[in-house]
């Protein structure tokens, strides 16, 4: 059988089982495989680890995505992954493959985006490796961090709590669909521009992290594939049934227009659309509005969007629309 | 400019400069871009991280790389930079990019290759990312390891030192050259398969990090590029003239027979092939016999090839061959 014919969950979930039977057993690997980050439990320091990879014309083009906003998205996005686990960003390595054709001021660029993210995150750019890839231009980021405490994760969401998402779901991906369609130099507008630079440059939410010291967070995962299939993710992983409610959703006024102007459905931008980098959370109902208060004030919107209602097998998204009818939801961003 | 004009070396020597501005004056960096890996100090834990990537039709081909070996090497050659800085490895990270054509066989095979090398080399796999590549495989990885004491760099040559480099170069290029031309297949014979087998699963001198803790090493670095482009990295890096004799270089007969069969020079493929992911040590005098016999008794071939002659603003390498003339030396692998 071939990669694309399995599909991604089920070939990650083989690995996640090949990998978890060998070291899983080595009580330094706090998490293994199959969360946003792994955890390493290093002389008393828990390191959090994360390595992602861009590739040109399946994550970005080269058309749309400057060199300063394809550095500072590579980085970024590692950082969000740590970030979902409850950990401090401390240190990046990137790893570049050029065709040879990109001009020295084009890596230059790229470079500068990498470190500009690094410093708004107080993360230090150690370097890394630079290649000739003939194909397309391709990036490795990793990230490590340090936590404190317990790691957040997937699996901790408890039937009764909120899910809350940050930030304005959905802005990401009508930016991606402005710029896809060639409407990126037509964006001359606020809003639409503001969607842009959404997809474009991402801001891992890293003041969270202060703010979840003060509140006993159940599970968390940013959410870069899908609001949906991220929400299926830690209702899989907590083996919980999770009620989304649409009327709840931050659908911001950008999403709206972009959404007119690209021909696209808000709702399903915002559900399935991806790119977000924001972070879904489970939290406990007795602290959800104190918790949003605290992330507010810590410069990150927080919205309750959800409940999980009760424990489920297989994990499930249900979502109530407006008009009160409830159905279950799929659908997301996945490789194979 | 364009970066295939440029270079590789001053390319990243531009990267260097400008991540050194910004983060080299942090006192956690320990060793920031421009060594084997970069060392971060962190709650008094010193870690060595390193990243690399293998991309296909650059540094393999899938009509000769069969993944169990692919995935071995990609750890193994970020094993080896940790270790050339004296470093031991601990965990390892990888981030696959499939074209969704391989079978789920292949990315088992891979995975098992990778977890085979952690297991002998003690380093726990804890997991990656898997995208989609459609114009080829590609494999980044990242390994993480500790270090006690002071790390080994790069430019702590002294005059005066010996040159040490251990295993037998230019064996993992014949491999190469062996695969390259079509002749793996009729390989049987072993001094053949052992070249391949260097080439394809290279074996990280993980047991030297003890013998370095007995010892005063004064510079190291992985010849991945070839014996001489990184003699003269540290050569470059420590402003001195170092002096290869020729007679010295532990050619074995692999080597020999290998290059008569592929009609390359046993000597240029020792000298600039490549791919050896063996270590170049520079090592005092007065201790360098006694190394050597260390090394050896913890399972690493060590041989003195050279010394440090001079000082030299530049950095210089020079040969000198079986009839005693002495020339400059240059050539090895660069992506750009």
């Amino acid at each position: 059988m071939k990669v694309k014919e399995i599909g991604e969950y089920p070939l990650v979930a083989r690995l996640c089982q090949q990998l978890e039977r060998v070291f899983g057993i080595d009580k330094r690997v706090v998490v293994g495989l199959g969360d946003d980050a792994s955890v390493l439990e290093l002389k008393e320091t828990k390191l959090v680890l994360t390595i992602d990879t861009q590739i040109e014309d399946v994550h970005f083009r080269r058309r749309w995505m400057p060199p300063f906003e394809l550095g500072w998205k590579s980085v970024a996005i590692s950082i969000s992954d740590v970030v979902a686990m409850g950990g401090k960003p401390v240190a990046a390595l990137l790893a570049i493959g050029l065709t040879g054709d990109e001009t020295v001021s084009f890596v230059d660029k790229f470079y500068e985006g990498a470190i500009a993210l690094c410093q708004s995150t107080k993360t230090l750019l150690l370097g890394g490796d630079t290649a000739r890839s003939p194909n397309g231009l391709m990036v490795s980021s990793v990230v490590v961090g340090v936590l404190e405490g317990e790691p957040i994760k997937r699996s901790g969401v408890q039937v009764g709590d909120s899910i809350v998402v940050t930030g304005f779901v959905g802005e990401a991906s009508a930016g991606f669909w402005l710029l896809e369609q060639g409407k990126g130099e037509i964006a001359t507008s606020p809003p639409l521009h503001h969607c842009i630079e959404r997809f474009r440059k991402p801001e891992p939410r890293v003041n969270a992290v202060q703010v979840f010291r003060s509140f006993q967070i159940h599970a968390a995962i940013d959410i870069s594939d899908g609001l949906v299939i991220d929400a299926q993710r830690i209702a899989m992983a907590s083996n919980v049934q999770i009620l989304l409610d649409f009327t709840k959703l931050p659908l911001s006024q950008a999403l709206l227009e972009a959404a007119k102007i690209t021909g696209k459905d808000a709702l399903s931008l915002a559900l399935t659309g991806g790119e977000d980098y924001e972070l879904l959370l489970s939290v406990p109902p007795s602290v959800v509005t104190e918790f949003c208060q605290a992330m507010e004030t810590a410069g990150i919107p927080a919205h309750q969007i959800g409940k999980v209602i009760a424990r489920h097998d297989e994990g499930q998204v249900l979502g109530r629309h407006s008009d009160g009818t409830i159905s279950s939801l799929q659908g997301g961003f996945q490789h194979f």
